[in-house]
């Protein structure tokens, strides 16, 4: 399949210098993190305020070559399952998607918690959270 | 910064074949989409069952250049606001995310309810739903 080019939006600064050390997903840890972003797109926060609950992607910059088997958080005592069945890192496109709370705006920068990236992770994409389609529609 | 290429793991058969014909955003449709997925990852679908909740990461592959500030969905009677805060195809990192209904799985191909991407659309990667980690998780 072609390929595709993609340029960040912008980097982590984290207390996490390397793979391992972040907790698992951003849920489980109230620990702040900084995004900056390239200034070319710093207007693109207009109307994206403190307190909102926002979705970062990420790249997985750091994970190895992607495998179809993998045990769960690389626990090798979890039985083998196919990779599009957990969130790992170790994936085709590695891409990571964390829900975070955006605690401030300075600038450039954003702080925000639940982010579970290592630091210079480069940053795709900021969302809004949408709780009408970000939420299986049928009450499951 | 620089880029990263990432090549896709498969490609959406849809029934809209030009950007403006889906709906905007799944849960507004009962339609179902196709996802022809690389046989090369089809073990990666190793306990992912029929009845799931997935997040399907594509590219808006046809989307325009990037802008700072857009009108939400198109419309120029709703006032500018910037592009993160909004969930329009037009950014830096075109990528979408788009929570689905896995309805069945037929070796390399996902039916799946939900998608609303054209034709064609390359997909990024499949992650599943994990309401602990993808919901606010202060009840917010």
């Amino acid at each position: 399949m072609e390929s595709y080019s993609l340029t960040p939006i912008g980097v982590v600064r984290s207390p996490w210098a390397a793979p391992g050390q972040p907790p698992h997903q951003g849920a489980e840890t109230g620990s702040e993190s900084r995004i900056e972003l390239d200034p070319a797109w710093t207007e693109g926060l207009t109307g994206v305020a403190p307190g909102r609950w926002l979705w970062v992607l990420f790249l997985f910059h750091r994970a190895g070559r992607a495998r179809t088997m993998i045990h769960p958080r690389g626990d090798a005592s979890r039985p083998l399952t196919g990779l599009f069945n957990t969130r790992a890192p170790i994936r085709p496109c590695p891409i990571g998607m964390t829900l975070v709370r955006l605690t401030a705006i300075d600038g450039d920068t954003l702080t925000v918690r639940g982010l579970e990236a290592v630091e210079g992770t480069p940053v795709l994409d900021l969302k809004p959270y949408v709780p009408g389609i970000d939420q299986p529609w049928d009450g499951a």
